[in-house]
Formats: C-alpha cells, sequence, structure tokens
C-alpha cells in the first residue's frame, strides 16, 4: 500500500560519518573568573558555560578542521581518496587568499587534485555547504563529498566587552554525504529554508579581514574583534523566528510534531532557551551542547548533530531539524532523515 | 531522426542576463609611469595593460557588485524581487565577517529575505559559484540565482613588487541564472571540472584576514597585501594544464574543435598567450579583455564573458570554454552551451 509507504525525501542525501575535533586548551569558566578578576561562579552565571576550548598560539584553524574530517574518516571507514570534493566553511577563514580549503586537503590526507571551494554564510555556513552540496550531489557533479566547518572565535574575541566575550568556543567538525536513491530512499532533506534579512547586517561583524578596513584606508585594532549588538540581535531574530519556522514547514504537511531532535545552533544561554520556548519543545527534545562547548559559530550545528549521532540521540531514520541564525541577519532551517 | 538532434547538456542551465560595473577610477599605464618614476611605455611593456580601474577611497566592494547585478537585472529585463538567492563571490571580500553577499542585498535592490551565501575559490569563484549554482537549481531548491563576482585588488597590491604591482584591475561583474529543461534543452553545461594542488598554496597568498595572521598574534602589514611567487605559480600550472585540458574533456566525445569561444582567466599578458599557445588556438577563438581591463581576481572570467556576449562574440547557441587557474592552486573549467 503506497499510503503506507513513508512519503519519499524532497532530496535524497545519505550522512555516511560525522567527526568532531577541539583544539587542547580546555578553559573552565571557574579559570575565566580567575583571569578577568571576578567573582567565582560569575563566567559560569553569565555565560551559561562550564566549559570551553581555546586555540593556543600555534594551533591552526585548517589542521583543525581536517582533523575534524579525519575523526569523520576514521569513524565511517570512509578512504580519503574515495572523497571527490571538500567544501570548507567558517564565520572568519585562516587567512584572505586562497580558500582555506586548499590547506586542509594535505592535513586530512586528501588526494592532490580534489577540488577545494569554501562556503561563507556566518554561523549557518554548515547548513548552507550541505545545502549546495545535496544540489552539487543531485546534478551527478560529485559523488562523495566532505564538509568541514571550523572557527577560532578565540582569535577575535573582544575581552572587554562584558557580553560577547563570554560565550564562545573553538572547534571544528565534519561530514561525510553521498546521494541517496531518487524517489526511494527515505534518508535526505525534507524540508530546508534560508532567509538573510540585511537590516540586521551591523549588528554582529568583524569589520577588518578584507577590502574595506585595512592598514590602507584607515583601521583600527578593534575592527579585528567580533562587534556583536547583543540586545538588538536578539530582538531582530525573536521579530522573525515563528514565522520562519511557518514558513519552512509551509506546504509540506509536517509540522514541529515530525521532528525527533532540534539541533539548534549553540548561540547563547539565552537564545537556546528562548527557542525552546518559542517553539514550544521539551529539552529532551533538543540537542543542546552549549555549556561544554560554547558558541562554536559554523561549527556550532554540526558539532551537535556529530554529538547527537554519537550519544544515540539521533540514528538512522530520525528526523533532525538543524536550525538557526548568523550574522548578516540570516535565518536558515534543514529538516534531514538520516 | 534523434543523431541530427543536439546531445542533451549534461546539466540544464540557462543564461539570462550578465552585467559588469567598473569602479570610476580609469588608470593608464603612462599614468602609472608617471607615478612610479618609470621611463614611458614601461607598465605598457612590463604588464600588457593599457588601462584598468582601480575603486577610489570612498568606493565600495559590496556597493560594486550590486551595480554589476543592477546592471544584468536591467539588461535582461528581470525584477529583483524575482531572484530567490544571491551568491557573492571574491577571491577576498570586503571584510571578514558577516559574508559579503549580505552586505549586497540592499544596494541590489534585492528583496529582504532573499538568502545570501558566499562562495569563494579565489579566481576561479565565479566558476565554483556558477557549478554549485547549477546544482541548487537541478536540486529545485531555487528557481533564479543571481551571482555577483567583485574584487579590488587594488586595496592589496604590494607597489613593491615590480611584477604583481601591475597586473591587476577592480571590477565586478554578475549573472542570473535558471534551471534549464531536462532532457530537452540544448542550453547548459557540457563539461566541468577542477582541481585543486595544494603543493601550490604558498605561491599565491594574502596571509593576513583571518584566524592565522592578525594583531593578537603577530601581523605585519606585508601580510595584508597580495604575495605571489609569479615564475613558481606559472611553471606549476603549465605543468598541470595539458593534462587537466585532456581530462575535462575526456569521455565527452568532444574537444576544443567543438568550441566556439575560450573565456579565459584574465592572469596576465604571458599566461594569456601561454595557454593560447598550448591550446594551439588563435587570437580570434579567445576572449581577451586583459589589456583593458587587467588581472580582476574573480570578476575576470564573468567580464570577459559578458564583453562576449555584448559584443556578439558569443551568442544563443555558442559553445563557449570557460578556463583558468587560482591561488590554491586551483585549475577550473566548464563548457556552456549559451
Amino acid at each position: 500500500m503506497l499510503a503506507s509507504n513513508p512519503a519519499p525525501a524532497l532530496l535524497p542525501l545519505a550522512l555516511l560519518a560525522t567527526g568532531k575535533a577541539l583544539p587542547s586548551r580546555c578553559v573552565s569558566s571557574a579559570a575565566l573568573d580567575l583571569q578577568f578578576g571576578h567573582a567565582p561562579g560569575y563566567v559560569l552565571h553569565k555565560s551559561g558555560i562550564h566549559q570551553r576550548h581555546y586555540a593556543s598560539a600555534t594551533e591552526n584553524q585548517a589542521e583543525l578542521a581536517a582533523a575534524a574530517l579525519r575523526d569523520a574518516m576514521a569513524r565511517g571507514g570512509i578512504r580519503p581518496g574515495s572523497i571527490d570534493l571538500l567544501l570548507s566553511t567558517s564565520g572568519v577563514p585562516d587567512q584572505a587568499l586562497p580558500a582555506m580549503s586548499c590547506r586542509i586537503l594535505e592535513p586530512a590526507g586528501l588526494a592532490a587534485g580534489t577540488p577545494a571551494f569554501d562556503v561563507n554564510a556566518s554561523c549557518l555556513g554548515f547548513l548552507a555547504a550541505l545545502q549546495m552540496a545535496a544540489g552539487l550531489l543531485a546534478s551527478g557533479a560529485y559523488k562523495r563529498i566532505a564538509i568541514t566547518a571550523c572557527d577560532l572565535a578565540s582569535r577575535g574575541i573582544d575581552w572587554a566587552d562584558p557580553e560577547a566575550s563570554l560565550i564562545f568556543g573553538d572547534g571544528a567538525a565534519a561530514v561525510i554525504i553521498e546521494a541517496g536513491q531518487p524517489g526511494t530512499s527515505e534518508q535526505g532533506i525534507l524540508m530546508q529554508r534560508f532567509e538573510t534579512h540585511p537590516a540586521g547586517k551591523h549588528m554582529c561583524q568583524v569589520r577588518a579581514g578584507g577590502t574595506a578596513r585595512n592598514p590602507r584606508n584607515g583601521v583600527v585594532p578593534q575592527d579585528y574583534l567580533f562587534a556583536m549588538q547583543g540586545r538588538a540581535v536578539f530582538k531582530f531574530v525573536a521579530g522573525l523566528l515563528d514565522g520562519f519556522v511557518q514558513r519552512l514547514f509551509s506546504g509540506s504537511g509536517r509540522g514541529l510534531d515530525d521532528i525527533d531532535l532540534i539541533v539548534p545552533h549553540q548561540a547563547s544561554h539565552l537564545s537556546m532557551q528562548h527557542l525552546r520556548k518559542r517553539l514550544n519543545v521539551p529539552l529532551s527534545r533538543v540537542m543542546d551542547i552549549y555549556a561544554s562547548h560554547g558558541n562554536q559559530v559554523c561549527a556550532s550545528i554540526p558539532t551537535a548533530l556529530h554529538e547527537a549521532l554519537d550519544s544515540g540521540r539521533a540514528r538512522r531514520g530520525s528526523r533532525v531539524l538543524m536550525l538557526g541564525s548568523a550574522a548578516g541577519v540570516t535565518l536558515g532551517g534543514m529538516v534531514l532523515a538520516l
């Protein structure tokens, strides 16, 4: 009986493996209390984070991304030579030129000649890259794609900012995907939607790093640091969220009740609480790794996805909603049937 | 008779419109001779460029990209509201965070809510974005995609470098594409191939701009400038080119004789001459805008494509080979049936 079959995925996609990597230095909130002269418990209370990892001065973003990809390959038993495209995503890359993906190939052990491109959509870079990868697989251009997501937010933290300085952690995650079987597979992207609302483009920024502010045309040290209008961006996203989620599910005949696990961007303690409240879902249906990782920028969603799979909270057959907002301001959501 | 029909495109794709934009300042090679105290004719002889455009101090990369997109929309009679995805590509963007595409939406007149992502593959960013856009259209995720390609190389020129300082020009180009009709359309991507060879990753760089070198971990002013090992990268690419072109056409039953016009990356006078010689094609079959534009980084290929269409050297039905190399080192080629 046709009606008893699961509806075919909108866009077939098979997630073969996930992996993650953290830099060496694990920093507790108690250690930050000491370092910045706060009362014991201040940073934990203010940030909601117990610990996060920061890269040491000698650690390197491309190598951390490569470590996450090696982890995914090892877990999936996947040969590096079988990957025919690498997409690297980051909120901020390691250097302006060339694309960071070119510096991930060698430490990841991928074959010379494997094409390597960068995709950037701030904290939603992983979802954007996954959407693009699904398209590339659908078009037949590639057969097996690796995506790395890596940020070293610690390199741009403004320690004078009482709010934004405490929420970040460094890290990397990776996934390896293949095309599923069109029409027959139950695995793939069931729904996806992105919206960029440029009225919020000034709310989260690193102004330096490109042609707009550099030593030649007047840059100040502050321009290299992450600058956030925390209250403004929270309010801006809150005003868009309900409508966005409605539009994401619109016409699908599905809703939040059909989702086994929500894997949100781990933006901040407040934003995670707000999301659960607005969507009216219990903590048991939300993947929350914020307290142990912090906001890892574009590595947050794939790291949380990896932890969900690794801990058994998501498994083959699960329907996972990845959801978040990013500097831009972009909102993004994708329902993946694993 | 089936055999008399043109073979269906590998990947249907309809190019609806192209456009370009140049910053206000047109700089002749004679003016650079004067500025840097060279003998008359030195810069022209050394670079092969008569004139190029440089952005003034007040001009802005995202606004230039938007101007190219407005030009494409005007030429194609395309409403901004009909575009459902913007992909921005640049060798170096305007700032590190958020993605430059977020700052192109408003000056281009695109609707708030239009998703906007960045794609980066150095000088081949446009081809990478076009490949991704074709995939996204094939997957049904979007219906009409705008791609902008914009670089302001002048902001990172090392004037002390006798070679690399003279070859660049600033500029932007844009294309608007839709999915073609699978199986019936003659328009689309007939062949495409990318290879990244990371052994050349140090040959062309801007080291600053990200997490690797910034004020916090030891940056020097030189790190913000484009650094090129000209001879090394020329030799490296020359050693790969013949094999790459063979692999691009391999199994297609087609060859260079089936191509109406080659639209190469306008890397340098020497590289353009070398390409024609190695491929053994006359100047009449190569789009060469280098003398009037310089190397516009990722804007070179789409600007040359636009000029080819605008001048009638390419038209509906033409088979165009876009081909080039990029920092990374990445080689890329795509045959588009227009």
